[in-house]
């Protein structure tokens, strides 16, 4: 056993890996364009078959007038308040306490935009019904993210989420949808993509969760949305001469990976199901809903990584590539599954899992 | 005389191009990987040596404290203005009416930072001295644009710019540079980019004008200009996960065509001169001070082209790809020269323009 290499270390010398598709490497571009034709023309300014073939493809697939491509998430989702705001005539949106927009963006949308998030539910659990009619009136957007990300990636039932939808629809609020892993979660809703964006005015895609792509976002709704969109997308600075790596890249990648995205998930519930077997460790949520989960396990964030890494060295098999506390006896990690893991093979992972789950225990008798 | 094919077409299918590097196609980027070994690790959200190392060869040519790299010009720039308007503590800056801010980001500093631009000079001649001293006094920074591209690519005396500097010193107001075209007016003011530099607080450069990439701009100034300026690139949505398709394309661009920029001003005035003998036509400016003039032509925008479209097709030679209306008998194009120049035969070259003087000639009296 080499105790000396970091939990980093050790997941990056192992033979197999449990999550992911691989590194973010320049091989993830070059593998997109060796296809792709060198006369290829580039997108000018939003505009030419580069970039409105692939807008025009997402638009249909998500059921939406139109669709339009940004280079982030973060870009695509303000300027979506922002324009559901102003129709709205109020500053006023809400969101998860836990949305993106709260708490990776350095507070763009107030900083920028200066709207007034309203946050509902709390950090543990997801939006209900009953918080979104407890939202103020003059709500102009509610935002929900699914899967909810920072809580392990759950859901609420598809019944809430019509509900909710109907109630939006009623009230005159705007329905916008963080869906960064919408592709996801369809095997668990058994609907196409097009039924889930049904339920809400606007739709955000990326390109670069489970589809594995390089960066970039899209964008849909109704025309005037999209136009309006097009001016915000000018004014942030992402009207860019050529977004073409980045639309070549996620057509690529979202066409390899769209039909394996039931059996990352089947594969996240195996996974799952092997962790949850373990003493210290449970996941979240219990059985995945997509192709993520939380690992919560109850020791101290450097036991677990010394124990964590001795694994990874001893058997070969990446299993987490970082850990972050959670507080003084425990802590947590992300695993999404992609195209890695068929490729682990599964007697030695079980022992893996198993061997963890042995020394964890042991940690725990020392630590406690 | 093929008059049956336009502006565009004629640009299009001719032998020898006068202006550029080439098509703006996929190209670009595949010349720029052909030696990039795929093991390459991304940038990862603004981190890791892909981006830091090129940031930092940047900030030493430019002779500044930092650099960051940026998806666009439009981004850094309303960025770095409005650091220096909260350095200031005054929404007041000031600008050219021509600026980018003003004409080309839909209104994104007011629409997004609510600063106040003061337009200084007016829309025919470059900003002075003297317009710089009857500034308001609460003008927290003006951005000087270096050439003034929308006026052709003019330049203020290198004497002038110093007094500006000197002056916005001593007045405590921030001088920030535009220097979308900085390489390419090196050779006119006989300076290196560092000494150019030291006269302004904040530079923003770009790689896809006369160094041809496919986007991305760069930021320098200050290690403090460069933490804030991350923070507001988070906010306005341009910290992508991964920028290499950018980073690793303006570096390669970059060191191709720095050492060529002296060569690209020589043949900018060789040609501003041909196009000088021309009845109908001028060029702004009349002897050029980088790669790029504009030309101007007094006959209509219609005549003009068809015009331009038949000595095109005759010749083989590509002279002008669009035209802008100026008034009911006047129209104008931009002329940026690149690497497709020196492939023009002179002697083509010099038939050709002869051609389209004797032809703009009958066509004027025809008109008039």
């Amino acid at each position: 056993m080499n105790q000396s290499l970091s939990l980093a270390e050790t997941f990056a010398q192992a033979q197999y890996r449990t999550s992911g598709n691989g590194p973010r490497n320049v091989q993830v571009l070059l593998d997109a364009l060796q296809n792709v034709d060198g006369s290829t023309p580039s997108d000018m300014y939003g505009r030419g078959e580069t970039i409105s073939k692939f807008e025009r493809k997402l638009a249909d697939m998500l059921g939406k007038e139109t669709a339009v491509f940004f280079p982030s998430g973060t870009m695509a989702q303000q300027i979506a308040l922002r324009i559901w705001s102003d129709r709205g005539s109020s500053k006023t949106v809400a969101y998860h306490p836990l949305c993106h927009l709260e708490i990776h963006e350095q507070d763009g949308l107030r900083e920028l935009h200066h709207l007034e998030p309203v946050l509902l539910a709390n950090k543990e659990r997801l939006i209900t019904l009953e918080d979104v009619k407890n939202m103020p009136e003059n709500t102009a957007c509610l935002l929900l993210e699914l899967p909810q990300r920072e809580i392990g990636g759950e859901l609420p039932d598809y019944a809430e989420l019509e509900a909710i939808s109907v109630y939006c629809r009623e009230k005159g609020i705007a329905l916008h949808m963080d869906g960064a892993r919408l592709f996801e979660i369809l095997p668990y809703y058994g609907k196409t993509a097009e039924e889930v964006c049904a339920l809400f005015d606007s739709v955000y895609i990326s390109f670069y969760k489970g589809v594995g792509g390089i960066a970039g976002a899209m964008l849909v709704g109704d025309a005037d949305l999209a136009e309006q969109a097009k001016i915000w997308k000018r004014r942030h600075g992402g009207d860019l001469i050529s977004l073409y790596p980045y639309i070549l890249s996620s057509e690529y990648y979202l066409d390899l990976r769209l039909p394996k995205m039931a059996q990352y998930y089947e594969e996240a519930k195996e996974l799952a199901d092997l962790y949850n077997g373990c003493s210290c460790i449970r996941t979240r949520p219990e059985v995945p809903v997509s192709n993520m989960f939380h690992l919560h396990i109850d020791v101290p964030k450097e036991t677990a990584e010394t124990t964590i890494a001795s694994v990874q060295a001893d058997t070969g098999i990446a299993l987490v590539s970082y850990l972050q506390e959670t507080g003084e006896t425990s802590c947590t990690t992300e695993i999404s599954i992609g195209d890695l893991y068929r490729e682990v093979p599964k007697e030695k992972l079980r022992k893996a899992i198993m061997l963890l789950g042995e020394r964890l225990e042991v940690a725990c008798k020392i630590v406690f």
